[in-house]
């Protein structure tokens, strides 16, 4: 692991999913900006003091060289050193396993696709979100045609921690991810827009086209957006809107989305992640629960508990590190799902339009090849 | 009453909310287009036979002659009637409950404020939903700095029943509904979508100063819009994000929005509306129960049961009418609270501002003085 | 109208009730227990003058004997003068419409159903819940077998504005509530329990065998039961517990139905009127909404506006008065359900067997014949 | 480990429970009731082989004799051997975490007390659900007396698997659960009943002094118990009604627990375990979150994540095994928070009192000490 040193939520995030199924054992790392954090945080964690590292680019180095080596390191840095640590451990043969979003930059993620493109290793990127079981159902009910042709999806994140000016209360997280320089070329749009944004190309399959996007700092002060408003035109000629706020009081961690076709439609939330609403044509409304009747035969894979007993974020984030193990044991398999580096580029992508559109006073803006 | 023969949908809800508080009686009529189908209605509803006229001119002519006229007339027809109905019941001074939306057209409804502002009688347009009680609540929490400065707000209105072409099955209100010559310059926008921003406005008391609009027909052969999104800048630097959707499978009657302040946010959904959610910033959210503990007391005034005891569509209709029957009673009054003809007109200039900004590609829009 | 002066809460849902659907005209009543207040009251509501009356045996005197005399008369007093108003007019011929519970007593109740066998007009009881629309539905899915072999039935009424000794500031309700001489036999089963045990009855059309109560006084001081817990052995086998509740904080009107059948289940509640759970055996559980999918065609009988549009206890309530109006316009039909005389009885013998079997701790006690 | 071979599914959620922190490692079991099973399942999950028992007595006897024996055993078996085995390991000093109910019958329990008194070890019980955070955030506001003194609770526990002779169909699950050799004295009320009668215990503090039970079969054909009521006198004067049933179509495991008080109440739904609803008596009803605002400081302790981001059921399991890991280590600490063997025994007294009440017509039976 990469940064994540004790007392990082994100960090502790990543070492519980990768150990609640039993296919990773934490062995070294490199956990802070300075070798005495580092070495604090990978004691208290039990890691053999020798592997325990002052910098990523010695881990890298030396453990390449181990017999016993890391077979993937987990990189949950602030967005700005995404790229440089990936490609360490990419040129090393490591698998990655990235943090969002890919990278603070454009620039950044060319250059790491490119040598993603070269390394034998796997670059997977945890949009966590989109490991939960249900949201595996939605994806499949698009895809077999429950809901006919997409029309419109209405997919947002509210949250508002960020709702007063944190970042001057030195709150950890807030302070990096309202610094430019270390959160890259957005706030909100990047921090959780992004999520957003993948959940819906997930579930539909449709990637955006273009973009009518609306980016606002309501915190005076602040530094980077923290609200957006995109409209977008998705691939088949289908509709969203998109909003993303860290100002929203009253919305803890409240992404939702909703799909209609134009025989059905479906509608979930991450807080509520058990359930999911599906309504037919014409039909009553139905309330499909995890592994509950309604719940297709493969959500087995993705669950560990009977309908009714709730599984949540870390399940879902435990899911998407079990699908990555499943595909580095054994490379050739192709039925494994998890966020790559495809899905990484697209996130920036769609951030980098939103910024242009919004520059350009929401003029509609298509989406570029890199 | 001019319309809402039997059979009609909104004649009976006029009926049913005009009689609940024993505020009107009905007593005169042109209840359709044509004589015979009027008199059938009419006498169905109980009305002396001399008083079932075959046109609503005959209907104000004779009426204003008569020592007992009808005090007020409820215009319940297709859009497009609207004004002409309005402008000859208002010369004669006879009060005018006009159903929404204020006018078919632009040029309409110039033509009806111009008389409107001639007439002694008053002209009221029903946005019933703003007749809820706990809309009024929401309306003076804004007010009162519940919610500190506004910073966005969501509202919505989905609703399904036009996702298949319904209008080629002879759908009564699907057919008048889709017909521009009957509906006016719009569809869905100007059939509930205007609904939706008279609630905004109503609730937080900022105007629409510009709109990035995009209006879309998902049915093919439909010759109005069925779906509506828009981004809004409201006065006050206040944003707001508008969709509205006839297409939205799943979905009843779902007219809802949430308000997010500096220091608090409330949420109301039409098909809950005995609840409102309030968060204070750092606070648990709550839920203020129409008549319970956290309800105003002036809710008293627009409540007939006490909490716990759901009030619906026809008592938040009810209010309105109760509010004009004050009104015209004590004509001096000035707490009465319920649409008059600049929220028409509102409404009118937010349709067409949408309509324009949507043949730009989404440009953002002010919208004029009429 | 017998009682119901200005201010008072029943009496004032029954004159909305019976006005919402045009079929009934106030036009006489003894509004209170003294000659002036019945007046200024009877002036308030509108009334001729020579038609509000001291007291109800005035009433019943001269109506009788008026040419355009009253055809039906609703009761809207304290529980104790139920019979001998009702016993009144039904000697004279004129249809009762009494509030519930049908007496104060079991002595009462006998006496009542011996006039009531003999008079040519209805004593119709309101048992408001079961107007409501869903509620109708509910008790048709059970009769048409789509919940198969009913086996346990779990209904509660849980409400709070008695959680504290509000009897001693002189609340009116709270007073004549728990004064045994006014109230009768019960205070809270009487109350409210009835209520629930009704809309059992009515859904299931299973009436019950023999209960098995315990009836207790939270708030001390208190001269009558505040909470009833009953286990009740149904007809056919079936069980149910029934709880009711006057202290349950939190709680505004919270009735609600959960019903289990061999081959579904159905679950509603009278603060969501206008929805209704359904799970059938091996699927997913559905949203029935009123005049939705899934809605049965019967429902329009019952239903003012479309799905959607919520519609709530002044709706219902209304529903028992129209179909008692038609009743009595046609009175041959069968086709009308409200609420009458026998179900009036069976409140009474559930309440007296309750109390029977708490005071012998809970022994379970058959309900007998009267 | 003893049972939970592989596809069984509280082993595994025994396994996961207690790898999700870090404070388990798994390395030695008899997992079933053959050799060959054993040692299949224990190879499956990455044992060493010579630490894959036969059967339990070889187990706790080789391993009590290793260096770097076992601290800890997790039993999952069958109720009616879950007391021979805890005595075998207890007697070696090895902690045991025992799967609930703690015994199949009453003299088993007696016969595992006096040994659990005599040893150094623990006996733990995993009444898993006490390990929500929001449940020991309830359980401290009734000790804070936020809800002022306790009247009344509901706890019901409602589940549907059983709705049908599914032990017919050979489900492993049911066939032992419905066979009284191995379930031992109860059916409903010994597998699931206990899990809310703890509840109810954890949560108030308040133990049953008397019941009133009524026990039933509805399933024709099946040997124990599949649904019950229970009237529950608790301490202090408070009353509760207890349900649990296996039959009610459309739960799928639905515990919820309302507790109310003489000033507030509160209620939880182990479906949607980061809430917990709470009001005040005369205040509006509030949404208190896991780690959000109104919950309490200490609930940091059992949540891994933060607000919005749903934990759910083994995230609450691994609480009770973190809880135990905790007081293993240090063995002094009384600040730990698990079910013990006193709350195993408190279960099996309710069991048997309630069998012996539902016996005798439900009449009020007083639960004895042991």
């Amino acid at each position: 692991m990469v940064g994540g040193g004790v007392g990082s939520f994100i960090g502790n995030v990543h070492r519980l999913s990768s150990r609640l199924d039993g296919n990773y054992d934490l062995v070294a790392g490199a956990f802070s900006s300075t070798a005495k954090k580092s070495l604090q945080s990978g004691l208290k964690l039990g890691i053999e003091k020798k592997r325990i590292y002052s910098n990523y680019k010695e881990m890298a180095k030396i453990e390449s060289l181990r017999e016993d080596k890391i077979e993937a390191v987990a990189i949950v840095t602030p967005n700005n050193s995404h790229s440089e640590i990936a490609i360490e451990f990419l040129k090393k043969n490591i698998h990655v396993i990235c943090d969002k979003p890919l990278t603070a930059t454009i620039a950044q993620a060319k250059k790491l696709a490119s040598v993603a493109k070269k390394s034998k290793a796997l670059l997977a990127i945890t949009y966590n979100y989109s490991g939960y079981p249900l949201v595996h159902q939605a994806k499949e009910m698009v895809s077999n045609g429950s809901l006919g042709k997409i029309r419109f999806v209405e997919v947002k994140y509210a949250t508002d921690y960020m709702a007063t000016p944190v970042e001057k209360t030195k709150l950890k997280q807030a302070v990096w991810r309202t610094d430019p320089k270390q959160a890259g070329i957005g706030g909100c749009i990047l921090d959780i827009g992004t999520h957003a944004y993948h959940l819906c190309k997930f579930i539909t399959g449709l990637k955006a086209i273009e973009v009518s996007a609306d980016l606002h700092t309501f915190v005076s002060g602040r530094k980077v957006d923290d609200h957006a408003q995109v409209q977008i035109n998705l691939e088949k000629n289908a509709k969203a809107i998109l909003w993303a706020s860290q100002i929203a009081i009253g919305n803890e961690n409240s992404l939702s989305i909703r799909v209609y076709g134009t025989r059905g439609s479906i509608e979930w939330c991450q807080e509520s992640p058990n359930q999911l609403w599906f309504t037919k044509l014409n039909s009553t409304k139905q309330l499909i629960t995890r592994m509950g009747k309604g719940s297709m035969l493969d959500l087995a894979k993705y669950s560990r508990v009977p309908a009714g007993m709730p599984e949540g974020y870390i399940e879902a984030f435990a899911n998407i590190y079990s699908e990555i193990a499943i595909k580095i044991n054994k490379i050739n398999t192709t039925s494994t799902v998890f966020p790559n580096i495809e899905d990484g580029i697209d996130g920036m992508k769609f951030v980098e339009t939103c910024i242009k559109s919004s520059n350009m006073k929401s003029k509609w803006t298509k989406l570029k090849k890199l």
